[in-house]
């Protein structure tokens, strides 16, 4: 198992090429926020943003547009009920980001479904929350599995392998990530990330980030970061990375850390790995 | 009488446990934020998850989602018309706030009553606002008083103790918070805290805090508090010292000291406290 | 005429009573915004909150309020078609704005005539905006004109005063007053104050305020300051004399001065003159 | 092709003149934000204002007016569906901004055929967006040309102006800018602007302000500039450079530079430019 470092952030965030336009960073799409967990996506748009993705589209309940715009005029919306528009959103995405706060309702399990057959093989795919629990009850199947990643927590992976917490050794989630096929970030006080030849493990992370919404910013910088940087595992581990670094800067001066406090340090501490690299 | 010092805050807010999740920090629901008083429920649920609760969820009428979720995604949103919904919430919850904003309707008594008979052993109610007057009016009873928490100020104190203002001493207090049961936090410029063997007295608190949403504020943080420290008076206690702490600091600077920027203090604070306690 | 100056600060911003709650400090009821025009008592509403009222009721359009709470939860919501409500909140004010974005349709002519014709001794009138253009074109009365205050801009004031532009000089202006016999705020690029003994001349402002929406901000500080300090015409002049000092220490160092920048440096300002004066 | 320099802002950012009102600065009317891109017209808004308009009006879809109100009271709304309101609002505006958000509707066709055929002699028009797409695709026509402007990126203007993107040489854009007869700001990573005797080339901007937004805002300094300063291809250039200046600025810190963080600097750098000149 390989430590991450800051080397991580070095090799991943690169500087950006002088001549480029919006389309260059990537277009990315969320798919989340029903009529309990609306924040969940709002908090995800916020780190795809931030993070630097070049379009971010959000698609999520009505009633949370007014939210997100008041928070992110950056990002675009678009109603869950509003099908044709959500298919053709989804054909010219570069990454799609599916499950914070989306629930479990029939709607989402349809959505998801259609999201995973539909998958392109341009297309990076990050499963997260309400979509992992439901692969897991449904289970659904992958399209492309190595353009894939899951987001669980220790509970989701529970579902999603079969792995009781007392199991989930390394070498057990090796063994279940190889046969789900799909790049694997189980998230923990110290998180791990699997792939068929990389196992990384994060050695940051504070208990002040113990809180409501910090796996829905992780999901969104992991999927601004794919919509920009290579597509590539190294991506998803540098992503990891910067949202512990930051949240243990802050926790510094903080008890507890918003997870909206990491999305709107983002542009500084990109800045600054990309300075101090020369 | 004994007078709250910085002890108190040294003695309550611990340092998290490095193997944690959001879970550890406990479960808050708060109920309140009728059409007409939105915005005291969105004061009360910044202040519990800005003081570390793990997952906050608020039961408010649906007008005021979008408002909630607009300054702080970092909560979940449930309607108040949401029966189903709202009984299987109250399930999970480890502290559960009612009462900032949610008026004198029939259909707020129903929830409170709800809430009440059907508290469990493991939960802990703190009751505030129009809950206080509601309670008052008529004659509610407690399933655990020791594990109940009111916050009136003078004037709801009145109606539920039966005693003026006039009548409002230390012994008379005591004598009616032990008919109570439960634990009192009787708010005025120095705020009172009985329980059945101690009785506080909170030294700090200044005029420049005497302004709406400041209680709203103080009740989120006792709900906040409750849910991750040890359920106790002194927990309470901590709560209502750090409230008036931060409005010291902020009224040196403020003529008047916004209950949100209060809030917005939390998080520094009580990391202050932890880290000179070493 | 009399140039006022910091001394009109000193005088008027008093210590806050160690002893007091938000009852202290007074109600202020604000009534406004439409559907095109909710901005303006959103504004009206920061600048009352944030120079010390209280409360702050605001009776607007449903549309506005999460808007409202989404950027002031210490406000109040009450709907303009909700007559009921609107006649009791009335009832218990201590000082009433009228006007900011109300709009001239026929529902708040009928509201404004309602606040009109029930003014109570205790209560103070702030007449606004759409107000004062309904009041001069139906000719409206005052009940209490001694504790009513006009705050038109020249625009506004030749609609009620019969007075051109080329006619509004302080001696036809006082002439004018003293036939209305309510206190006049004349908003100018040096603005100028009448009651029946006095004449106040306001030195400071800068053309970095002539913005939409610096005049609903005035209105909500001279609302919020009659709420809390004594109700004259003194109260109103350190009013217009802060919202203008404000404007000019932020004029240095911005082109455009934002109206809610204003209310956002307001409890910063007020205490510098309380700390001040010793 | 004339290198723009920091000498625009000095020549074109005036000292307000101390004796001035709101409507010195000029009222601006801003057309855009659908259902889906709402945040576009939002952003413009911020824009508009932050750079000093008098008073902007925002013709939106209702779903945005909330967001626009929770971010930007200063602004007035008007629904797209509004009819003859928007037609009575665009009869006194000064400058018209059309197009960010707007979308491809034949309701939206309809109303950009309404600005075009209504154009007064002394207003100005800023075509932006979905407007420039509407404009290319129907072959709609001019009423005063020398007094519009278009804000293409290189993709619209190519439907704009039949050049494919090799094409859009200096020479090739000059003579189609002469053909379309309107001011041209060809946005890319070194802008350009064609009016029928000049050329300035924009030296600045950096690939952190490639993302959502940034040509939204863009519009929006434009349409400020042009409210309140002489309206010319000077002041439009000025609000291009401006607009690179600051995000080049921000971009010292932050890897991605948010379109709205550019807007918030707006009057801090205006301001710089007034005092530099003496």
């Amino acid at each position: 198992m390989i430590q991450l470092s800051e080397a991580i952030l070095h090799q991943v965030i690169k500087k950006r090429p002088p001549i480029s336009h919006k389309g260059t960073f990537g277009r990315a799409v969320l798919i989340g926020g029903n009529q309990q967990y609306g924040g969940a996506i709002i908090m995800s748009a916020e780190a795809c943003v931030k993070s630097g993705a070049g379009l971010t589209s959000v698609i999520t309940a009505a009633k949370n547009h007014s939210a997100l715009h008041a928070r992110l005029p950056e990002a675009m919306v678009i109603s869950l009920e509003d099908t044709e528009l959500i298919h053709s959103v989804l054909e010219t995405a570069d990454v799609i980001l599916i499950g914070p706060g989306l629930g479990l309702e029939s709607s989402a399990l349809k959505l998801l479904q259609h999201v995973l057959t539909n998958q392109k093989t341009s297309q990076w795919l990050v499963i997260d929350g309400s979509a992992i629990s439901l692969f897991s009850k449904h289970q659904l199947s992958l399209t492309y599995p190595a353009q894939t990643v899951f987001t669980p927590h220790q509970a989701e992976w529970a579902r999603l392998s079969g792995l009781s917490f007392d199991q989930q050794t390394a070498e057990n989630n090796r063994i279940q990530q190889e046969n789900l096929g799909a790049i694997l970030v189980l998230k923990s006080h110290r998180t791990t990330i699997y792939d068929k030849t990389t196992c990384y493990q994060n050695p940051l992370g504070n208990p002040g980030m113990a809180t409501g919404g910090m796996g829905d910013t992780l999901a969104g910088i992991i999927t601004g970061f794919l919509a920009q940087f290579e597509k590539n595992t190294d991506t998803i581990a540098a992503a990891v990375y910067l949202h512990s670094l930051i949240g243990d800067t802050l926790a510094k001066n903080n008890y507890v850390v918003l997870p909206t406090s990491i999305s709107g340090a983002l542009p500084y501490y990109m800045k600054k790995y990309v300075l101090e690299r020369k």
